[in-house]
């Protein structure tokens, strides 16, 4: 069996009662049953938030790498930190809680991070309309949200309110993905018999796609 | 005339050369030419991002405040001037980048201090599946947008990828906003013929629509 690298990047504000912090721990467990022999990196950026990108970050992303400073240097060493962390990864599972129907601001500032050109994507008007290209490929993106309300989807009673998957879903591009995996528990703040269906459902739709994304690796390496 | 507040909120993280701010500050300048007597208070969270909530500010905010720690009133005191700046407002001007297709990390991070229970909605579930009711009323937003791309519209190009001035809209309503208007510039990236034309097209709506709000305050007060 191969071996592969899972990166968990936590989002949650709390370590204490986060739901979607239990995915990723569910996740972490059934994954280690499967592939023992994988590697499996942390990233909590939900307790330790990476800083928002500012002026100095910019100018030195866009610097060629041979002519930065020493202090443009430093205001990107983060930045290669958790770059090297995606670029490492054969799949990458992102735990996130809906903060005001959208990531929460820490987890937005990993994405603002990690998304940097010449790194991640690169840059050329002479692609014409759609001059931005993902660096990175054949990733796999395990989005393990939680939210209080519920009704996002298409039909449902807040569609068109729920942020937070299809921002993921577009940025996952420039993150090197191409299979996306959502699994979410809603309801969270109506603490009901919907909740707990909620995150029955979740649990089992978690096992049986790291089933079914374990079966697709097996198959790969297979001549 | 009777005075308002107007409250401009700017997230670029940069301040030269950033198209959101130079919309911001033409909004400025026409304001004040109608409406010499109206109070501009300015918040830059492009320039000192507000800190991401965490489990502390969490516990915090859902903890009644007669029963508050020292430190747990220290935890929201950030949030506590920016929902006051959001009180006092009458008009809401955000002046904000799209960054990886969405709000910067920076403007997530002041929703997330601002919009607060018992301060800008309550929550009571006799409500059933609208249990969030916000609390302030009357107020206007405008969203003045500037990306590297162009074509999130309905039918464009890059439709369904525009995640920042949906996420404001949905967010706005627990600002107590009725009115939103949005000005955007784009094709930052591509700086050509079209991106001159979406500079001078924003500005020009940015005009016009700052009029047309002036004469609706004016309105507003005629017996």
């Amino acid at each position: 069996m191969e071996q592969k690298s899972v990166l968990i990047v936590e989002a949650s504000a709390r370590q204490d009662g986060s739901l979607s912090r239990m995915l990723a721990s569910r996740f972490e467990h059934y994954w280690k049953q499967g592939r023992p022999h994988d590697a499996v990196v942390h990233r909590d950026v939900g307790k330790a938030p990476p800083a928002a990108i500012n002026e100095t970050w910019l100018a030195a992303a866009f610097t060629p790498a041979e002519h930065r400073s020493a202090e443009q240097e430093r205001q990107l060493s983060l930045s290669d930190v958790l770059i090297a962390e995606v670029r490492d990864a054969d799949i990458i599972v992102i735990s996130t809680p809906m903060y005001n129907y959208g990531m929460p601001a820490a987890l937005k500032a990993w994405v603002d991070q990690v998304v940097r050109i010449n790194e991640t994507f690169d840059f050329d008007l002479a692609r014409g309309d759609f001059p931005l290209r993902p660096t990175l490929n054949g990733k796999c993106l395990v989005a393990l949200t939680a939210c209080g309300e519920f009704g996002f989807e298409q039909g449902g009673i807040n569609e068109g309110s729920g942020h937070l998957v299809p921002h993921l879903q577009t940025v996952s591009k420039y993150l090197g993905v191409e299979q996306f995996i959502h699994v979410g528990i809603e309801f969270q703040e109506f603490k009901d018999a919907r909740h707990d269906a909620s995150i029955r459902h979740a649990v089992e739709m978690l096992e049986r796609n790291v089933e079914r994304l374990m079966q697709s690796l097996n198959a790969c390496v297979q001549p």
